[in-house]
């Protein structure tokens, strides 16, 4: 266990109450208080929790606001007195309420947080950032999963883009942290199924119009309550193969999750409307990603790389035998999926075969589904855990295709790895000695 | 000559001087004024010139600050009366000086600018920029070139990354509204050469954790005073190619100004550090990128695509006669460039012959290299107008190669065409006829 590091909770805040569950959905709701720090050039300073937005959380401004207190004017002071900072009752006894040291953000605060136009990620995309959940388990306990490997990946991508690393004890501290105040706060569900989602985020802050590196840095945790990724339970999807655009480009930063790589919000939208002119019943749910430095070749002969935002796997039958298959990452340009990393090892450790298709093309995944050997395809990833595919649909040299995975619906082994994979994240399963740390509790 | 929108100047600033020229340098300091505007998901709302940056412009909050003042409290006081705002005294008569109508920032104007962590750019990318210049002539008068160019690429990029448009006019009168109050606040450099760069930036605000298109929208137009790109004159750069990273995707966001299209600071680290062992005299100044869906083919047969973030264009002698060559842009990878269009404009009003290469490989610029054809390679941009090439430094197979262009020296035609666009831009020249559009005054 890594030695824990205490925050401050600056500026603490009304909590507001979390919304019903049914009303969640995903990434919606911002949960109230986040861990945030920045990196003055020399090193990361001023670690602390903070609420989410000062404009909502702290003192309210919107003309509504005036409208609800009965004075038809009313002040807001902040006094200074020897260097240190307290608040003072300056006017209508309504607002005075409000105004207590534990319940606003000072003035100071709000200067703080202003929106600098000229930071260099809002001109050159110089951010990444990260994706995970903590779980409110049967018992009560609060259980996080494998954050550790998001605190290293999230550290690759500073390497690759010339930003500084985060200590991992610091970086898995400010998790705990923020985590164990929202839920103390009530901003955990409880719901089976749901679970506070976790984005760790890092941006490049100095200023300035010219391409460079960046020189200050924000590092921020925004946490947001999420319901279940499929409201009426996991069904299998439909996905199109994208062939006239790739994800990432040969050798960029796909294998990070950079901004940039989530920016082409047009894509799916454009699969979504040929389907929608060949089969209106058909809902396309995300799109096969083929390579893009296969792109001098015909589809069929190209690698599959993702399926939407996630890792892409598929099981299929070879001479008989069951076998897991994932496109190889050595090139750079596939996101390592933990979830995926995790359901790999979960079905080594079950003794199935599990291979890295070097070749993965599509012609590959077409001759299998042909040859009824395709038994499951699946996305992998924190938002979803696993996605089922029931059918494939593609467009090739002008012709329409559509193949089924397996019997078109969810697959036995998709089924069992999001079964295992929730049954330790809620705390209803302990993991085998082998990969006992894949869940840890947070202090709350 | 479209309609001019007249745009209120809200919460007038304190102007700042600007720094002497020779401290100007690219992209380093904000000029005073920008100008804002929102989009609310039904339109554009709230145009507006506002200080760059409250906390920097309006009030100060720093602790100097506090100490610059003789008492050792101080109040900042802020009433609404009717729903209007207005600034009353409250305490020390010396803060009070301060705190006129004209010279801060009112607290309501802070905490809309407070930092939001959620907005939907911060995490996927959903950001694009443009830009431009505007130059104060020898003769005292602003002029800006082709900015209706620059609006329309901008307008290509919101279709692009399914952002709202901005109406052209509405787009050249916030562009002139806000040059010319940076202009009248002296944040114009009028040495020759200098320049106000203009950079309008548009990103989607609505705040979600999950990947989906923006439904709110920032749109705002920040300036900064620039010094000539090339500080002691033009002179002749070094390049690389990179064959081992690709700029954009195929299909991808390369043919807009994406926030991730350069987000890959580690690339030409890496050929200067590679460069740095075989000839350390050489300084690599930037890289030639070859197209992402080539990869799949050795180097040499690759098509070129840009150079560093400009347009690349060479003169080469074909059968005695000089032709100006620009590589294909048709296939989405390549961001169309103002200047390189101006470019192609120019050569063909004075008869040159203009060629786009479609199968302009690496091999083919080695071949007219080696054969003595190839006579200047140059890169076309806003900062830096033309940037010329003395020699292009490549690994192929392992071995290192080193082509001349021309004399090594800056080629007659790249300077001409500097010495043309500058000539107008400053109003040393009045263009031609067919051309006479290119140069607008900026009201003032």
């Amino acid at each position: 266990m890594s030695p824990r590091i205490q925050f401050p909770l600056r500026h603490p805040v009304q909590i507001p109450q979390m919304p019903a569950a049914e009303q969640l959905g995903f990434g919606n709701y911002p949960a109230p208080i986040v861990f945030m720090m920045e990196h003055d050039g020399n090193g990361w300073v001023n670690a602390r929790l903070e609420p989410y937005n000062p404009a909502e959380h702290g003192i309210r401004f919107s003309s509504e606001e005036v409208g609800a207190v009965t004075a038809d004017r009313w002040v807001i002071g902040w006094v200074r007195q020897n260097f240190g900072a307290s608040w003072r009752k300056l006017s209508d006894p309504q607002v005075l309420d409000r105004l207590t040291p534990e319940g606003v953000l000072s003035i100071e605060a709000l200067a703080s947080r202003a929106l600098k136009l000229a930071e260099i990620h809002r001109h050159y995309g110089l951010g990444h950032f990260e994706g995970l959940k903590a779980y409110s388990g049967h018992d009560g306990i609060i259980r996080r999963f494998r954050a550790d490997q998001n605190a290293k990946r999230q550290n690759q991508a500073c390497v690759r883009m010339k930003m500084p690393q985060i200590p991992e004890a610091l970086w898995l501290s400010a998790v705990d942290a923020v985590v164990a105040a929202n839920a103390k706060a009530g901003w955990i569900p409880t719901v089976p199924g749901y679970s506070l989602y976790i984005r760790p985020v890092m941006e490049a802050v100095n200023e300035a119009l010219s391409v460079r590196p960046g020189t200050h840095f924000r590092f921020f945790i925004i946490c947001c309550p999420v319901g279940a990724y499929y409201p009426g339970g996991m069904h299998a999807n439909d996905l199109f193969v994208e062939t006239d655009r790739a994800r990432v480009p040969p050798g960029g930063l796909g294998s990070v999750k950079a901004r940039g790589n989530y920016a082409d919000m047009e894509a799916l939208d454009r699969a979504k409307a040929v389907m929608q002119r060949i089969d209106p019943t058909v809902q396309i749910s995300q799109l096969i990603w083929l390579a893009a430095e296969d792109f001098g070749k015909p589809p069929q002969l190209r690698r599959l790389e993702e399926v939407g935002t996630s890792n892409l796997g598929l099981r299929y039958l070879s001479a008989g035998e069951s076998r897991f298959m994932t496109p190889c990452r050595d090139r750079g340009t596939i996101l390592p999926s933990v979830v995926m990393d995790s359901c790999l090892e979960l079905l080594r450790l079950r003794g199935s075969t599990v291979v890295t298709g070097d070749d993965l093309t599509l012609q590959k995944l077409i001759q299998l589904a042909e040859g009824g050997q395709l038994q499951e395809l699946l996305g992998a990833g924190t938002a979803a855990v696993t996605s089922p595919t029931g059918r494939i649909h593609a467009i090739l040299n002008g012709k329409y295709h559509r193949w089924q995975v397996g019997d078109g619906q969810i697959g036995a082994v998709t089924q069992w790895l999001y079964d295992r994979l929730t049954a330790m994240q809620y705390g209803h399963e302990v993991p085998p000695n082998s990969i006992r740390d894949w869940i840890v509790e947070v202090p709350t």
